[in-house]
């Protein structure tokens, strides 16, 4: 059994999600854990997640402690293949798949936070380009093909379109990729997972 | 044959380097482009790049087009397996390895630039931290091994270790860490890597 340190509404709540649609609930134990917030500001580390800086998500299984969520993402693909929601290593987008995955962390949610701290910084600038370029991206994708990474819903348009589920106001004037936010966030497993964690919320 | 297409003295060296370590240099072309540079400001995009937004590292296997480094590089290792860079899934301390992987692109690289650039928000250290957490999981993991993923090097040694390349004056004052980057920076590969790409710069 592996174990998901989770915090609710937060960024494992991707991972709840992902979960839930490889249908390997009965595999992964989801155990919830506080963090730091910072709206509002609350929280802190849990004695409970072994993460060493405290974040969540969290993978453990056995000896191995695995962090981020590109990594956790492949990681439960390959411990569980066969579930649909990865493209396999050899099959045709694989290349496009990885590069959606690594993506998200190395560009996508660096221009995110920059864009929503409104930091405009000329070398970081040069580096991450920003949001009329990752729209520019998808755009390109969803031109070709209903999702991400081709015919079929993949842990790649779960983990992108993951963004816009808690910055709602930064869906762009592009009704192409807005319909494709749509058909991400309206995935049943988006609502049981917002179902489950609003009593943790709550109280 | 697989096209890299490489910016001499970039972030595209270190798959250079990569590919130098694999021992695949026959099966991947390096195609040498221009990039748009910061210090000293100046070149753009290369028509000769079919990269969208004209950056490097961009690997090209027949239709697939693989961007950002860390889905280069976990590209590259399931394409040609056995060349004892990677750590191959199912095998111990596969988690670990990817973990450091996408740390390097979701939070290591966002962290050295936002220190190099002199910006320090509330909101971008609570998501990232800063040095000082990323330094204490290089010492975590050199503590236990030799290597950041274990008893050898692999390519998280080679990607996490590129920073200081072009950022020395970055390295910790921290003997064990300091160690471990001479280890990777003396590794025979990287200065075959700097000496192919000399005369690019130079001209």
């Amino acid at each position: 059994m592996l174990t998901l340190y989770h915090a609710p509404n937060s960024r494992s709540s991707r991972i709840v999600t992902l979960i839930d649609e490889m249908g390997v609930q009965d595999k992964v134990q989801i155990r919830d854990v506080e963090i730091h917030r910072m709206f509002p500001e609350g929280g802190g580390p849990d004695p409970a997640n072994p993460h060493p800086e405290g974040k969540v998500p969290l993978l453990v299984d056995g000896e191995e402690m695995i962090r981020e969520s590109p990594a956790i993402i492949l990681y439960l693909l390959e411990r569980f293949p066969g579930t649909g929601l990865g493209i396999e290593p050899g099959a045709a987008r694989r290349g496009e798949f990885l590069s959606w995955i690594a993506y998200y962390g190395s560009v996508f949610e660096p221009v995110v936070m920059l864009t929503r701290r409104g930091i405009d910084d000329p070398f970081l600038r040069d580096n991450y380009r920003g949001l009329p370029e990752a729209f520019a991206a998808f755009r390109r994708a969803l031109d070709q093909t209903p999702w991400l990474a081709g015919d079929r819903y993949t842990a790649a348009d779960l983990l992108l379109s993951s963004a816009f589920g808690w910055w709602p106001e930064g869906r762009p004037d592009d009704p192409v990729i807005c319909d494709w936010i749509d058909r991400c966030l309206a995935r049943p497993s988006v609502a049981r997972t917002m179902a489950r964690d609003q009593p943790a919320l709550a109280g």
